[in-house]
């Protein structure tokens, strides 16, 4: 504890910037359906839609100083993801934080705690997924670090990982990763696009996708 | 499991829509309190309000399989109801198979599980009452079953029986008490709007219902 | 139980006012961070924002009596508190509810359980801070009391404490000490402002606060 | 609601006992992994179990009047299921109930709410599987039912169904599937200790029950 | 915060002893059921009774340096009492504070967070009341108070008031109320002495307590 | 997914036999409060305490094949830890399956979801810390992945880290840290037996810890 990574790899921003575009459930299930953040994790207006780079905070419960450290750590397209060290729902952040991260680029707040101020975030559209909406204070008098690898609400993320997050809520893929998963994730909207369109003119998904003799051969029974 | 029961009874849609235009709070109060599924069914946007035939769906925990099968069954003004046979909130559905029960007429879905891509379903106005939002994928490996009686967020549904769902929740009503129940909502509602315009006027409830009596004798004091 | 106080004491208006114009993550602070309901207790609707004199109302489990006994004893500008006697969330109150509570000037509803006819809640413009929205009905069979002190999710309120309300949740302030309360808010306020304007500017707090001294003290390492 | 079913269909005890002597999670197994109650649903002390007959109650929250009305229901041999007709925790039983319920025949109580007086029933040895441990009072005001269906946990409860219980939890058996549920659940009882047998000398499960070769062809690598 | 009273009124020992030995429930009802704490506060063993003077604890969530003051507070016969001022369940206490506090005659402790070192603490025989057992660790960083009005569990606990635990969970005694509550109480407990022998007997309440007539006009029907 | 690693590191035994003996809150403590699976995970039954060598299981919600792979790659005094892919409380686990675990040496079980058979578990003397206690039976249906690591009860285990257990719950220590941890974690024991018997003396923490002057520092009142 006690420590600020200053220096991390981040992705291509064409590669954020693309698995964004694709949106949370299909970047999960092009990368094999890992990564979700638990699904307490909501946003705080309806809508909003990112990718970014993640820029770590591991905190104490209750404590938000780490904040204030981790915005000069924010690059502009950057993320914060912050995790408490233990089960917290206090409000961390709010609109002075917002006002100050938004100043540096910062594009949003995944926090597996609580938030507030949230009517003021959401006219300022800095959006935050959080476990609480919650107008609880924190103090300042205990270390975390910065950019170290944390586990937020089930899921691991390292410093530079992309997250995506939108109304479907959060998922975090691997900065190595991303490309490929990019790649999987734009064949998946492709792929969707024309089975949309057979399934809007009345074919049935058991004859698109062949599932007739399966379920049969399983002993399925129409009665 | 793994039986498909295909020709169902259906309510009278007249009777149907009677109760839809009553909505949950009145159904719930008209049938003698009984039939609301659990508090944790929410709406994924606020203004959805309906009445339907219920196709139940009884599924495996984090296996979407039966939703297809289950799309084949619907007719026109369904509406599906889906019960995992144990605790789960993986996202079950999304834009693809909305687009194909909204092709076959249906009017929503009522899962005690989770749900996808509510951004499309909300752009589709495809209504979903679900336990969870949450982009955790599924798989399709185990049978389950359709048009069978289920138990859907601590509720009985069997299939034919009327869905009423709205901002206040999800109730259900027995097919062969729908006329009847349908009477006694609007006999309610009739009721209620006389006694609406005596209470915004400022007339209290203790007069109206004639209350003071009982509460002296129940005992209760003004100091 | 069984008692309903007439006559309770209120602050100034002009107080009142004041505090509801801070909102309340402002006003949880300056108090010294005490006085928040639970976070479980979230608005009905967003964009409400309010402070009024508490009308506190304690409550059987599913037994909405005593609302009707309240609704009397309200003074234009004050808001129902319920708490009650144990953990429920059937919905105590509704439409009809809130139209006689509106005709007597009443400004919303805190309540530590459920709420129904949330569309025409939100349609007349009638604030609820709740637990749960459920329509479950409610029985009117025994007694409570009104205008006693209660805890209401995990906070003590006395009548004729100040609730103030918005996005962020629900607090409440002493009665006594509202006014030193105001004061401190709107000093919290106009400080902020400035402070709001350097960081927008790009500033950081660490700058701002002074804390960089602080943090290497505790011996934060940068790498 | 307000109705008290005298006579019902009970299984005979020798199947009763059959069941029981299989326990939950085999019965569970034996007809289909239905019929499980919800895993809030824990036993007051370790150890207790049994199957009996379900009488079966549904009550309003906070009230226990028709526990009362349900005790002169019991046949010996009889457990009573009591399910409240909106969520609640309070303690509607305790150790007078139970003394009462005990000199009756009854062999414990399964109640998707709370208990009280746990020390005493301990003692007693009257069983109890419940939602919560609370000593939450209730009122004697509103009617409920005796012996009609109830969903209770999750699982829908026929009055005369077979309720088996354990330290794994509830199951519930339809009355009229209660014989070849436990010829079935005797059966793997069987099958099981050969297996167990095995197994404790070291044989794997992979090769007892020749999954080599079907996880080989889902594709299962080992590296 | 950051106060510590030093001096309080503590409730006559005999009256103290006479509200352990009736018991949470019996105290709970006597007292007009209330001043329950939330059914989440469970003992860490099974079978402690107790009752004992309060000296409060106000806490900041994951710091537990007040402990340490309060235990220089405490008298022989004392109960802590620890609410924390946001929700947490981090394990404030162990085994060595234990040993501390029951070295200066403390009786055991009630927290609404977590606890450790619980295998200790049963050898000990010191019983503890919590809503977790956690290891985790906490901070000594920021300052609570000693022995101020707190709301812990939902209920209302003034220094000096008497706490009743035992495995039915924990209630609170005004401490000016106490000697009133603890006649009523051992009324009670009278009371329920001949009804348990006319219950044990097989006569039923509905007979003992005269309840046939009020069910039948309520409307019961027995079919 | 569907990858078996099957050779990992181990710590060295006696390494790990140290942190058992120290058990989980002080491991936690002795390796900087980090490493504490999530509160929800309690033990079976009271008393056991041991410390192991992770065998990792990343597995489908309700499918409990992958168990069966990892059993054939324990060495003896491994321990199985299960994280399902998403969130689950079924009963995974029974004592069919521990037989076989027991059979190959392994000591017990670590499972973000359900276990069932506890009673025969107990007799077994195999212990399990688990979310649930759920005879939700379980499908063999889809692949996962042994010896990958994974995020269980909110903590990234790697195969081959040490898993501390015991009635606090359950902590995980990183195999190339596990030495440092041992040592740190027994300095601690020693330094607590003296305090323990300072504090058992009566002296306070207050004085022993040097607390007094930091906690006037900051501005406690005594009054």
């Amino acid at each position: 504890m006690g420590v600020v990574v200053q220096h991390i790899e981040r992705a291509e921003q064409s590669v954020i910037d693309r698995l964004g575009a694709c949106g949370v459930a299909t970047v999960h299930e092009a990368q094999g359906r890992k990564g979700l953040l638990a699904s307490q994790m909501r946003p705080i207006y309806a809508g909003a839609r990112l990718a970014a780079s993640a820029i770590t905070i591991s905190a104490p419960p209750g404590d938000n100083w780490m904040i204030h450290v981790a915005i000069e750590q924010l690059k502009a397209g950057d993320i914060m993801v912050l995790a408490p060290t233990s089960q917290c729902e206090d409000g961390y952040f709010g609109d002075l934080l917002a006002t100050s991260a938004q100043a540096r680029g910062c594009k949003g707040l995944i926090i597996d705690a609580g938030v507030r101020d949230v009517a003021d975030l959401t006219a300022m559209k800095f959006p935050v997924w959080s476990k609480a909406i919650f107008a609880q204070g924190t103090v300042k008098e205990t270390l975390g670090s910065i950019n170290v690898p944390v586990v937020c609400a089930g899921a691991l993320v390292n410093p530079g990982d992309i997250i995506v997050a939108d109304d479907d809520g959060v998922c975090v893929v691997r900065r190595e990763e991303a490309a490929a998963v990019a790649e999987k994730a734009e064949a998946r909207v492709a792929a969707e696009e024309g089975k949309r369109q057979r399934l809007a003119a009345g074919e049935l998904g058991l004859d698109i996708y062949g599932m007739r003799e399966k379920l049969a051969a399983k002993g399925l029974k129409y009665v």
